[in-house]
């Protein structure tokens, strides 16, 4: 092995080792096991749409994993251009805009073009029709496929080597292992480790109660148009 | 830069090149776009099971992507413990057992504790009942969620620097990127270049008519109970 082959070895292996150096968390970084939590479709109201509909303000039923968030008593019918989903949950406190997260198999049954986005980037978005036993209301949008994500801590986020808004790929070890890309972390002192996929998600990566994740690697920036608030 | 750490890097880069060559296919052989195919749920008859559910053979309506391979104008409802799911897709020709392949989705309508299986391998499966409006038959097994896998001729696997059986990881290029694991090969003369996924795996992975797949690696074996026949 002549000098040149050396140094072209060396010269390669530095460059890697450089350009990889922010994005490889794998030996770098802890690997966390991140429980993986499937959400179901559900509908965010704000006060007005909430009132609109129910005449009041929401019912408290229990927290959900995320601290302050809750599941309300109340249900939502979607009614879309070809067809209808009864009983949907409502997840308070409201926010400033109503948004009803989906997965792509509801789409087909609303029959609704409905894009993947990251929660609260709702514009161009379609709209939807919410209805009760006492009041209807038409979003005209905020009808979304919910980009997945994580929640974590500002601390656990400095141990996985991570920030908020990074795009990260995550090793799911369901029945049906994967790697989802473009995932994206959420911070903030309040939330609880967990990484949220929809049921077309987890039904395609064969999710169970036991499954984890955890973040393979990083990604520069997303080409998909996922704008993150 | 000492000369021992010299040592050390090419030592390390030498060891890394040896371990990835025979795994790695990345560099040493192409990388082919496959192209990724649907599988909705559909039914395979035995030539028992077909007369008992419609009095004669079934009818061809149209080929399918795979040479020999056709749908049936024929349509079964499967009735599970807890659903029923019409208007489900007959393919023919006729094989020595019937098979029923659904979604996890799916069995969720149904009730059934669905597996994922290797087309083929239904021992220890699930039954289910089928019915037309001629007659009924109760399946005592049959009833998988298939596992993903990609039909290519021996050709195409050479160039891929695959074999039969062999289990791949692909990289899916959907609106929701993805590496899906224990992609299961297999090769004949006869069969055309594709993927197959079914509903909530393209659903996961934002899959669209455009959508391919490029074998990213390849893995020694499965430690989840997949057979292949």
């Amino acid at each position: 092995m002549n000098e040149k082959i050396v140094e072209d070895i060396i010269n390669k292996v530095m460059n890697q080792l450089v350009n990889e150096a922010p994005t490889s968390l794998v030996d770098s970084k802890e690997s966390i096991a991140i429980p993986v939590e499937l959400s179901a479709r559900h509908v965010h109201l704000s006060e007005q749409d909430a009132i609109a509909l129910f005449g009041g303000p929401l019912t408290h039923v229990r927290e959900l994993s995320q601290p302050g968030q809750f599941l309300c008593k109340e249900r939502v019918r979607l009614i879309g251009p070809k067809g209808v989903i009864d009983n949907v949950a409502i997840l308070g406190p409201s926010r400033d805009f109503s948004q009803v997260e989906i997965s792509k198999t509801d789409a087909r049954i609303l029959g609704t073009e409905t894009p993947v986005k990251h929660s609260g980037d709702i514009d161009g978005t379609p709209g939807i029709i919410l209805a009760s036993h006492k009041g209807i209301v038409g979003l005209e949008k905020g009808l979304i496929v919910a980009g997945r994500h994580i929640h974590m801590t500002p601390g656990e986020a400095l141990k996985m080597g991570v920030s908020d808004k990074d795009l990260v790929s995550v090793h799911i070890d369901g029945d049906r292992p994967a790697i989802l890309e473009d995932v994206c972390v959420r911070t903030n002192e309040n939330f609880r480790l967990s990484m949220h996929i929809d049921l077309d998600e987890g039904n395609g990566a064969g999710w169970n109660k036991n499954v984890s994740g955890r973040i393979v690697g990083k990604h520069k920036e997303t080409s998909r148009g996922l704008h993150i608030h």
